[in-house]
């Protein structure tokens, strides 16, 4: 039972239709969207198939199979609500890998329900949350015969990986892309029952790193102590990136970093931040990171430097007394307002090419770049989402940041020229990008009358 | 051809049996018996049945599979020389892991032989030489109907995980393995045609490290800057065991280290060390370490510390933005007299303890130990070994250390308290421990007959 604030003029509709909805929303989940792996290239292609049906069966028009260079981006649109805004909704269809599967207490891609929570790869981040749109579109036609708002869809299939090649797209596309306002949903609530809109993200860069010092493994009696070893140098290497509090040590990594500004800090603070529950929810003994900054800040505000991935020599069972020759790590970075991802990776090269041990060759392979992005908290269509949630949940919207990053949010900005609204129905709990992954279905619920609701509030704001 | 510089009286032997005999070593090596890994254990019972075969039909006696906590020992004898010494051959039936089996040119056990190599794991280490042992006592049997002293066998299934068991083996059977000396063949040659007779050997010991930050993988975007990385403080734990000229940081692990005496140091300038060989031989661009240590006395008489793997997060194709809960390392020491093993694992503990980042949970899982081992070079018994390489090899016998353990050496010199005798005939470049393990013929072929020229030789020295 929802408990409703303000009566929702397709709640009936949404009801009626709920297990219809998540019978389709299994089906598009069972799909093994992974983006970042070559051997899901098939899959990509069914899975953006599947969703242009699910457009089309809602009343979208123009349904379109993009293709790219990499996974195709799936568009569609609604436009006959002539003199109202053009929301341009995005979200993307591509899901995470799921290693380690044995973790997994159910099939990643085969949905389950347990305890009002959908279980699957992709439930929460984003195939949930893009349904949930299309769901809104289709109630609205269904029921009324039109949409208050007009209305355009653009769902890509890289977001994991970068959006690598949705900014051409949207330049390429910029004309028919043209929009008052974007509306994503891919963030999560500030906590259970407490919504946010989300009004900064944190951008992304990163770089593999190969060591090798040898042409192959060596015994470690016969060359032990007389070459270099690649894991040494390595860790050497690695460990030279931050100090012991997690300060990075990249030469100029924090000079663009916009200040947080005392506002900021006073909204953070009076977000009464949990510190016993967030260690719990993160599994940790204790939280940890630069010491001039609050857990939020950090998180939020302040740029990072991980260590995603490690690997060389023998991982297997018992020893293997070898000199490994080869050695690698894979590093990503998590950007804020006003770093440029470009020279942040020039400055990772700089850093890589001074701290260079003895002994060996080193390969650097750049990743994915993705712009930090922050828009001002007082626009009206930021307020306009904050009242339809209130609709649906008995606590105030918070307005806040978040630390993970939308690499398309930024070109949003920069190709359109377009306000961003982040409107998430995620919790950070629910395990995306980690075994386990599921949706809160009262979200899931609620979220389909926010949705619908934030559709008048954009049809009554001026243009 | 051979080239003899003294007569063979079982060279006709040797020539004439080759063929037979290269087919029996290959069999031998068929049977993949790798100690390491539980997956193996019937396959090295099964080597230890077809070894124990191998050495009933050259004619040695009392053949037993001796079961022991972990793999058989295999023991045989032939004590019918009154009044000679007795020798005790030991050697070792298993071998190393094969990954990454991608990089071996044919299969590992299916021995081959290219340009008169023969290719297979265990073909050098260690099995193609103690095969050279059983064919060297049936071919004086076949021959001459007796061998000239008294020997008893020893053949290990655990030299590559330790010797785990072979110590209480020895310690329960001392009065049965009660000989002279103890000759070993699991050591190499100085140089392609250069004997060498070795006096001294490293010891082994090794430490897991594994590291855990949180309960779970966590999403960078979300706790990044928030929480410890596991990989972030396994690398700045891993980096503090080395300074950057490769010496070791671990509190007190040099202060037992025998000093080189002058005479070793002149002994090993004398053997014209080829800096620029070596690099070829390791392939490496430069040499590495302590820098107030010649290469020759790094890799023989100075012990080390190598990281043999590391393993934490993702490391498929692509990029996978988590923060890993958990990563780990396998750490083995090479030791030298008079490091003591035990000792050493106390102070790698200590140096954990001390250097432990925050934010982690820490597990220390002990490997194996071996103690290092020297003894005199003036010992007859070595000097003999030395002439009778000169029977078959056009060059002097160099009297050299090496930086490889034999961990059951220490032992024989503890509870036998028997010289140990290491005539090797193997070569570094042999890629044992490595894919593509290869043993030359040649030294195989002369290996037989050195090894029945020191049987006469030993049988002629006065108890």
């Amino acid at each position: 039972m929802i408990h409703l604030k303000k009566e929702n003029v397709l709640d009936g509709y949404f009801t009626k239709h709920r297990e219809q909805h998540l019978e389709e929303l299994k089906q598009f989940l069972s799909i093994p969207s992974i983006s970042s792996l070559s051997e899901h290239k098939k899959d990509m292609k069914d899975c953006a198939s599947y969703l242009g049906n699910l457009m089309k069966e809602a009343g979208l028009e123009h349904i379109t199979i993009n293709e790219t260079a990499g996974h195709p981006v799936v568009t569609g649109d609604w436009l006959h609500a002539e003199g109202k805004p053009t929301i341009l909704v995005y979200g993307h269809y591509d899901v995470q890998p799921v290693d380690p599967l044995e973790l997994w207490e159910s099939d990643p891609f085969k949905a389950e329900v347990r305890e009002n929570k959908l279980y699957a790869r992709g439930s929460s981040d984003d195939k949930g949350q893009v349904f949930m749109h299309i769901k809104v579109i289709e109630a609205f036609l269904k029921e009324k015969g039109e949409l208050p708002v007009n209305v355009k869809f653009l769902i890509e299939g890289e977001e994991e990986i970068g959006s690598v090649h949705l900014p051409e797209f949207v330049e390429s596309n910029k004309e028919n892309l043209a929009a008052d306002l974007v509306l994503i949903s891919d963030t999560a609530l500030y906590a259970p029952g407490r919504p946010a809109v989300c009004y900064a993200l944190r951008g992304l860069t990163g770089v593999q790193i190969d060591v090798r010092s040898a042409s192959g493994d060596l015994h470690s009696g016969i060359y032990g102590g007389g070459i270099q070893n690649s894991i040494h140098a390595l860790v050497e290497l690695l460990a030279s990136f931050h100090d012991k509090h997690g300060t990075i040590q990249v030469d100029g990594f924090y000079d663009k970093v916009r200040p947080i500004t005392d506002d900021e800090k006073a909204a953070y603070a009076a977000l009464d931040f949990d510190a016993e529950g967030a260690k719990k929810e993160a599994g940790v003994k204790e939280l940890f990171g630069e010491t001039d900054f609050s857990y939020l800040e950090r998180t939020w505000a302040r740029p990072t430097l991980e260590i995603n991935g490690v690997y060389g020599g023998f991982s297997g069972e018992g020893i293997k007394t070898v000199i490994p020759a080869t050695a690698g790590a894979k590093i990503t970075c998590r950007l804020v307002p006003d770093q440029d991802p470009y020279e942040i990776v020039k400055q990772l090269r700089a850093h890589i090419e001074k701290h260079k041990p003895a002994g060996v060759d080193i390969t650097i392979t750049e990743f994915d770049k993705g712009k930090p992005f922050i828009t001002p908290l007082e626009h009206p269509y930021i307020q306009a989402a904050g009242r339809s949630y209130e609709t649906q949940y008995d606590a105030k919207t918070a307005y806040i940041r978040a630390g993970g990053s939308i690499p398309i949010v930024a070109a949003f900005d920069e190709i359109l020229n377009t306000p961003v609204i982040m409107m998430g129905f995620g919790l950070s709990t629910e395990n995306f990008h980690a075994p386990n992954e599921h949706f809160h279905l009262d979200n899931f619920d609620k979220g389909l009358r926010v949705v619908s609701d934030y559709f008048e509030e954009i049809a009554n704001i001026e243009k």
